[in-house]
């Protein structure tokens, strides 16, 4: 293993001037006009493969190909296999005159090297091809096999991937996947994400009169769908935060001690995330810290209202409808079916009989866990100690990541998400930019986690 | 009085060719284009004035000229004064394609004059006009003195009739103003307006956050701006239609017996009117019913609601703020400066600490009420029933008259609401039309209306 370390030690600036060729790449799959840079992009990441030693080969998709790059397998008995998957497709640029420099010169200041993807996902994704090129370039043999799978659609859906892992779940089956696509709160506090929540989205349509009346010559005698639908959400929530649809909670994975530990453990107070969200006063369900309430604890969210006049002055009348978009955020182990049949239920059950509710289920997904006291879990925890010399904190993620669930759906294997992007590295945003202490800890940490899955 | 009688009926065909000559000026206010059409309807007006026998003149404002035209007063004591008002100013023909003949083309089909404006308010005012050239024509002596302002902005607001009244109210000065711009049920129901509900607008902003947040980031440990507002809405009316703000009832004047008997007697089922507005129950304040819900008591509408993502789909976001546009409509004796301070109140109360909340407080008109059993309502319907051979209705309008008010503030007069518009009349909208037995029956009202108010 020594061996393996010095290797990335000594290469560092090249790796950092290979991350920057990369990140040169317009490799925006969000606009038409760069589909030969994304082209491009593959082809140069394919070259890059090859030359470490991986066995790579491009996919086509209908949309961008996806790279397969594998570490050269023993010919002895099977040992374990993981899938790392990263993507080289990055966010527009836009706006770009809030880029102190162009988005695709990579540009070095400091230990931060700018650039339109160089944390999202390339400088996330080359780590780990760094980490197994030093393994391959030192005869340092690796204690398992590993698949790459890099896409070129991540920031618009991953469209074709669940098919992708379909048509190649034989040659993809494998022990767990490992992604490094999330951040971590510091340098100093390495990270699991160790659960995501899922979602499940709807719209409320509350049709009153046939078309909008005057208030004047009819209000008072009909009933007003905007405040109806007001009243109907406004049961929804209690005044201790907690959702009122019956059944909502019962699937919910309670917090274990061990958990609840880890999460206090995060940096941070409740008055500077008061303060950064600019509201007077925090707000969620009672019994939870607010780390709690955001990631640990499912939720109901109003998205957007619309009912009658929304311009300029007034004008009097009873609206003909009102609709509201909403949101539940869910947690291990709802399920996003069976909660949207939970809110149908309830809905009409309290909707009053003066409107005519109408009930439009969204999109949805499941929420994700992987058990933070399991091997796998407990391995990357060792992985991210070695690396970053500081004890790893276990996070669980507000959001969704739906691939994970294609993942475990098609290829039966959990996901371990282990990213390196920092609080302040603008992904997505003007002036992203990715840590260079970040990109030589995440090498080594790939280099550890392997030894580690497969003790 | 008989020869009046005799002179309206022989003289009908030629008033009904009158009509037509004012109806075909296209004297749409709201368009800049027709304001020389303004102009030649207010000349065409004072020679028609003039030629009946009254003294006109045309008096310039800001907007366009208002006519005022007066009965040739009595060198003898001093008489009651009544002050007659109308429009001949129109509401804008647009769609034209509805129309089935062009709207400044006046057809008659049956007994119905189509055009825009026939009914309101050229075929009203001219009623009344027509009734004093049979006393002036005949040489029947007038029992009052009558001054005709008939101005040409009411469709835009009568935006210069206050500054008007202001520097005309000594010549003005009277015992009460009619005005003949509301409706009738049928020619069967011949009504007398005797109330009007009055009106308060204000808007409500509920703010969370300083920007919209990612819901699987942030949502569940701030408040929701959309569920913060949709809870305060929800609190203002209760289950039974009661507006729960403190004191909002104290003001209200009660219903008296006679009241609701008079209302009972208004043509129309629950039913009919359930399916007119397209609801699948009415709903209104318990113990009251539709009739008396819409126009005898107050109501809080919500007129609109913002929040969030409004789009297709769904964004899933904490929107950054909520907002709600308000009115009230108020019942005589309350009074809206004072109805807005009690919200104001109640809602600052009733807000959580969690979000801002912003209140911005609209136009507001007072509630209007002439006593149904005073003089001149009593005045009123006597003349309504020699001339339409129905017993009148009482009715109470929903919506508010603002020039009512001005007429009570500048010249200190109550407003006998005489109306002579059929349901069916398509005011505002295309095919306008006028029934020429309201026109016939609207002049013998006027005839007979002097001689009980002078009584």
């Amino acid at each position: 293993m020594q061996k393996v370390i010095d290797y990335l030690r000594k290469n560092q600036s090249r790796f950092v001037q290979e991350l920057c060729d990369y990140v040169r790449f317009p490799s925006v799959s969000a606009q038409p006009q760069h589909r030969q840079d994304l082209q491009a992009c593959a082809e140069w990441l394919l070259k890059h493969c090859e030359a470490i030693g991986l066995q790579a080969r491009l996919c086509p998709t209908d949309g961008n190909p996806i790279i397969i790059a594998k570490t050269p397998r023993s010919p002895s008995a099977r040992r374990p296999h993981f899938v790392v998957y990263g993507h080289y497709d990055v966010q527009p640029a836009e706006p770009f005159d809030l880029w102190k420099s162009p988005p695709f010169e990579p540009r070095i200041v400091g230990r931060s090297l700018f650039g339109r993807g160089a944390s999202d996902n390339k400088g996330q994704n080359l780590a780990h091809l760094k980490a197994v090129e030093a393994f391959l370039k030192t005869g340092t043999e690796l204690p398992c096999d590993l698949t790459f799978v890099i896409e070129g659609e991540e920031e618009v859906g991953s469209k074709n991937l669940a098919t992708f892992l379909k048509s190649h779940r034989a040659e993809l089956r494998c022990d767990a996947v490992v992604i490094s696509d999330t951040g971590i709160p510091s340098l100093k506090h390495p990270a699991l994400t160790y659960a995501l929540r899922g979602i499940a989205a709807f719209e409320l349509i509350m049709r009153g009169p046939s078309r909008d009346l005057h208030s004047g010559i009819f209000g008072g005698s009909v009933d007003n769908p905007a405040m109806a639908l007001s009243q109907l959400l406004a049961q929804l929530r209690d005044k201790h935060g907690r959702i009122t649809i019956p059944g909502f909670y019962d699937g919910v994975a309670p917090l274990s001690a061990y958990e609840r530990k880890q999460m206090s453990r995060l940096p941070g107070s409740d008055s500077a995330y008061r303060k950064f969200l600019g509201v007077p006063k925090l707000f969620g369900e009672r019994g939870f810290t607010p780390t709690e309430q955001r990631t640990a604890r499912p939720t109901l969210e109003i998205n957007g209202l619309t009912s009658g006049y929304q311009g300029e002055g007034s004008k009097t009348i009873v609206p003909a409808w009102a609709s509201a978009k909403l949101t539940l955020r869910l947690v291990p182990n709802q399920n996003p079916a069976q909660i949207i049949k939970l809110v149908r239920r309830h809905l009409a059950k309290i909707a009053p009989p003066t409107v005519r509710l109408e009930i439009k289920s969204g999109h949805g997904a499941e929420p994700y866990l992987v058990s933070p006291t399991g091997p796998e879990a407990q391995a990357a925890l060792r992985a991210l100690r070695a690396a970053f010399g500081h004890e790893p904190v276990l996070i669980r993620e507000g959001g969704s990541i739906p691939i994970v669930n294609d993942f475990k759906k098609h290829l039966h294997a959990d996901t371990l998400l282990i990213g390196l992007a920092l609080p302040d590295d603008n992904a997505h945003s003007p002036n992203e930019k990715f840590n260079l202490d970040c990109f030589a800890k995440g090498q080594l940490m790939g280099a550890y986690l392997w030894q580690e899955l497969a003790k």
